[in-house]
């Protein structure tokens, strides 16, 4: 086979007693489940952070990955490589969408216009791939967070140069999405949080923070950019404490300062865990407030306090992550991005192949079980039995704001608390069981 | 000495060399600090439930806690007696407010009528306590977590009748609360969470937890209690995932269900650190949004996951609350409940003294301390320079909303960043250092 | 249907499309698996404590369990009453053993001589109904934790009368352990820690647990007590910090104080995960040291700090659980103890079936993957791959204690490192998800 | 002044009252504190990894250090003009011991052979300055994690090959330890751990880690190096799980090789939270082991989950540090080492040194408080108190090992338990904060 993974066949759905791994074997990307194709469903994204550019080092060790392109010298060539790999891979994997960086498709260069400059000269290369096969971006966004100017923050530094830089980066990532035609741009304060409170002016920091969001509001108006707006919440790492903790102090946010309708919630699996919620709360709590907008699919272990970003197998997480998405009518402009890197020790091309297959086929597997769950009513009637109460007679009257304190005392005077009924948590978990083992 | 506590003396002041483990080492509530007098800033309170009721029995064993009351065989006159213990405690150690919840003045009894009759009577008893002593209420609240009842939460129950007792219990509370003469009414939803996603309407229970403090709001309009409402959040304990997980998700509840400028933040250091932010991180929070209402003072183990409930005794700890509090102004209608039991091996009736004497000590030097750093300007100064780009040129256009992109934009292309400053986090520990044991 | 649970069927395995809530769907005791019936393999037990005498509270909560014998007066009585209970439960479950605590079957008494009378009562119901069904004793053990003359410890009291307290009451313990036959002994050392380190000799404690450990010994061979000793390692809760952390820590205590041969460990999952380990690794530990024992099979909450003792459910946990059972050659003495609870919201008898159902089926279940890995070779294979370096030249004059720093620096500095080959993490977990999903 | 450091003068005490950012508040190094002066006490070291390569980088961003030999482009240049850095820093700060790891000199070479070499020049440099200064190594070790070829272990490899580079490296920084008078030789096995137990022989890699030391210990022999060997415990980190978890994890894994007798431990604060202790666990374990060999000091943060390296500023964790020092009988062959890194946001030359002060003043006052504590026998006058009952009769009769379980079940029965003590906890930390705040 030729190309730049020339070692690597075109993976194909083989079923699940396939020995090969080279293949896939729960996802079907042709299969109709609920009415619609499950790549419909599923809407895969490579991203290209930790695919492209991700090298394997850690905080005690050095880069491991061995990738065909470590070899050319010249940061524009290797970049327009990449590109190329990119989209082989892609196409190798069928994943119909990607994400990306500004910073993950060219170097920081000398001068900010050396930068947006190259920036242009790759984003060239890749709407050529893109249209050579079809693939989409699902969604762009700026790194605001590596380079040492932004080691106080981006929006949120003390420093209104860096602000003004940061400004500068989101509006060309911005632009280069737009062209692109992404349907979506993602914003993870990196560095908008804190070391210490110590130095700390937190009214400041929050109130520029919403700033940087209005402005990119407003730009989004001006160039005619109609893609979503993400925020993507995470409680610490890099920084102690970051200021986007989780979906509900998101959602507050954006609420006091008047941007709650401009912003969906691009929920991470790990970092739903390393805010101690789990993958499946975030996504229920984003669904019930109609902003469940986009995945990263990956899985952190919970032994460990940092990111891991680990290729997402958990099959329950990936049933009830799938389960919420159908809840929510399916994905519209977001999809499941793949913000999973192989393991250090995984340093083979080989194995970011086998990184994409077991998150695809978890995923896959998991939208089987959970739409035979919503198929079958199970989780819903169990709420409609369990809040029935809330259907007429006193419950209704709470639900339609008929009733006061004094009614209600009144009420609880004369019937007290007729009768409790058991949870049944034990009985559901042997349920969905069945469902994971035997679908 | 005669009283319940014949044993124990009235604790004075008797300075920090003092070997008299019944004084105050540092609390020396006359002495003028910043213009107030000590125990005018601290407005410590006593908690009822942990110092009356609180038995030292933990999920693996008995109660050990050996009191003068144990052996007074009628409920109600254990009560009374209780009420005796707790203001004779509050004289002699100088406390100037408790704060309570109806279960913890009397136990449940057969009817919701009966129990409200009880909590009558007992209310009578405390009446005429304070007004013997001139002490205060602090606040009062509800238990509506531990009868079996509120096993799947009180407002957020799946049981209506549920709801319904519920707000009854709070109505009644919130009358004794009025009654009186209580400056606050806290709400802590022990139960309002759930224990498994897979039988949980999260957006029934969340609107119908908005609703019950509605209706709150609603019935102290209408018999005109006029206290400050306080929301005290807690991320997990005794439900696997509460509602009110910490500040930032409160405010933006209560901003989400148009109750914002009702209630105000009662933070809880031990709350604060299981939601993984530090006590300072949750009281600065409130404090800019100017929701810093009041405080339960006590103190977690970082090392353990559920809430521990020790008696403060961190000068760090007790140093930045004092100092948001400054900062805040000072409490207006809060203050310093000891929401703190002593551990279950220190069971004897000198260790509840000796408890509420390190908490006050600490707090009181803690004052001492934050007051110095006010005075002298040291974290002011530090930001004042620090976030200094923002008071003239592209800084101060950024705050006044005057820029967007484009600017912003054009800036960073002609100006880049022209020099970073360190944070100089281990200097100013330092300097902290030197005011902590200097002072 | 008759008995004490007389709306409860005698528990039969159905298969995994059963929808009957009463029915195994994956549990077949009969089922031959690599040579030997499933019930043989996974020789389930049942926790005394959790299923008969646990209520339901919680640090928060009052009793929510609703149990047939709630309303026997005597305490004798209701003893009897409950012992009828455990074995028509274990009948109708077609559960094969049980495990107890003194303090389980028996409350305390007002002296230790009428407290042992009645523990032989109580015994004597025990034997009976151990004679009529079969069912056999896989352990017992003392609680020497939850009365308040343990405040301080039991084996590690600062006070020698509560040492030879708890010496009086292991022994017993232990006699009625013998008479029944019990194939071991547990040793879980609920207050053998600290709550501080301020006030706590903790060389003359651990010197003094080892004591207890040794008399125990030695007061087995006196009787001709023949069965397994187990330690149950804990890190926290109920004290600060528990003296028997994990198995590292017990195996190395034991070591120190020529216990070693004497003991094997009993692995409770959730007491693993507070430790910071998977329960898989605690295992795998266990069992490469020849100490793999028993397991108290339950499951905890990785996003909470404390010990729920939920019922298992999570198939990967139990696959390698079991997968280490079949690689230590099966249980010898031990056995799959449930160590779990209903959630206090499942608080009716029929949930106290739900979560044995769902447990047994979980292990039945990850007994029959586990047993497919270990025929097919699956991890195994791996394994001899990766570490074939060792089985010739220089891989094997290591293993051999062949050289030394020399030879290996020579040896580096001819042949460096010639060739590093992938961990393969991600395929093997994509496999891993193929023996879980279709077996 | 001149130097490399040129802006920063010679740090001298000036007492607590001091506005003099380069100056000590505490530290005064001719003090002297129960009949030694501070300085010996101390035993103060700089870390050469934290202090002269440490870069500023994280998982997220790019470095940020700003140092004097940033623009040396030669690696053996600049690595010699870090040696002169490394003194001159010690000289003004008044620092007598340095540690350092192989690479920490020297960068990787293209061979072993060349590597080895640059070793030497670098070795060189290193004594002349130590014989011009009179400062001197605490310890060395060697970098076997950092290096792509230690991905899967160094020792505990995967494959043998890497084994034997190990050996490599270790056997040359033992020998240039041993040339420069090195007082201790440290080991911490970065990466002897595993990523995932799927692909791991954990026995195998349990038993080489084992022969390395073993051959460590010989080649020591071998060479003559008398000094100390340590082992630095940290339970995660890089690795998920790191085999040496704690204290008691390494205590039991010397036993079960029989190398007890041949290391100490080097505890590290933050390593020690990590694994879920405090550090004052760590220390007194060691302690009673007769096993506190040296001290990496530094702190942690609670709220993270990884490794954070602090400069120490608590003065609790200092306290209790000195306090385990000093009942050790002071520090022998290890010292108090700074394993800690400015933040990456203090990126001046300035902030190494407030690094540095911060914590040599906060162990110099910890010492202060500590040595009043032993003093004044605070602590062991609660424990002869408290464990008063070992003593004499019963209680003797257990530590003398005269008593078994018949002997003691007699006396229970005899005598139950008479009197219970409270622990006193809360007044016992009251008594410290008086140390605390007034010494």
């Amino acid at each position: 086979m030729s190309g730049i993974f020339s070692s690597i066949p075109k993976i194909e759905y083989k079923g699940r007693e396939s020995k090969d791994p080279f293949s896939f074997k729960f996802y079907d990307p042709e299969e109709v489940v609920m009415g619609k194709k499950m790549k419909d469903h599923l809407r895969f994204a490579l991203s290209y952070w930790h695919t492209l550019t991700g090298e394997g080092s850690d905080p005690f060790g050095d880069p491991t990955a061995v990738r065909p392109w470590d070899n050319i010298a010249d940061p524009i060539e290797q970049a327009k490589e990449r590109v190329k790999a990119a989209f082989e891979m892609m196409e190798k994997l069928g994943i119909g969408y990607f994400c990306f960086h500004d910073r993950d498709i060219v170097p920081e260069a000398d001068t900010l216009e050396e930068y947006q400059r190259n920036l242009d000269t790759i984003a060239d290369e890749i709407e050529k791939e893109m249209k050579r096969t079809g693939i989409k971006l699902l969604w762009g966004t700026s790194n605001c967070f590596s380079h040492p100017r932004f080691m106080h923050g981006a929006a949120t530094s003390s420093n209104p140069e860096v602000f003004a830089y940061a400004a500068a980066q989101i509006k060309k990532a911005m632009e280069i999405t737009h062209r692109l035609g992404g349907e979506g741009y993602v914003f993870w304060g990196g560095r908008e949080g804190y070391e210490t409170l110590l130095n700390t002016d937190l009214k400041l920091e929050l109130d520029n923070f919403a700033r940087m969001l209005k402005m990119a509001v407003d730009y989004a108006k001006k160039i005619g950019f109609k893609g979503q707006f993400y925020i993507e919440p995470k409680p610490k790492e890099p920084t102690k404490h970051q200021y986007d903790v989780d979906t509900s102090t998101v959602l507050g946010f954006l609420r006091e300062h008047d941007l709650y309708d401009h912003f969906k919630m691009n929920i991470e699996a790990n970092h739903a865990t390393l805010a101690m919620h789990t993958f499946h709360h975030e996504l229920y709590l984003s669904r019930i407030h109609g902003k469940l907008g986009s995945i990263d699919a990956n899985q952190g272990d919970l032994m460990l306090g940092w990111d891991t970003d680990q290729f997402p197998s958990n099959i329950y997480d990936a049933t009830f992550a799938m389960y919420e998405v159908l809840k929510a009518g399916g994905f519209t402009t977001g999809g499941l991005n793949f913000d999973a890197k192989v393991r250090r020790a995984s340093f083979d091309v080989e194995d970011l192949f086998y990184g994409y297959i077991v998150g695809m086929d978890t995923f896959a597997q998991g939208l089987r079980i959970a739409a035979k769950l919503v198929e079958d009513n199970v989780l819903e009637s169990i709420l409609d039995k369990r809040y029935n109460g809330y259907n007429d007679g006193i419950g209704k009257k709470i639900v339609d704001n008929k009733v006061g304190f004094e009614e209600l005392s009144e009420y609880a005077m004369k019937n007290g608390v007729s009768k409790l009924e058991s949870g049944r948590q034990e009985m559901i978990e042997s349920i969905i069981n069945q469902y994971i083992l035997c679908s």
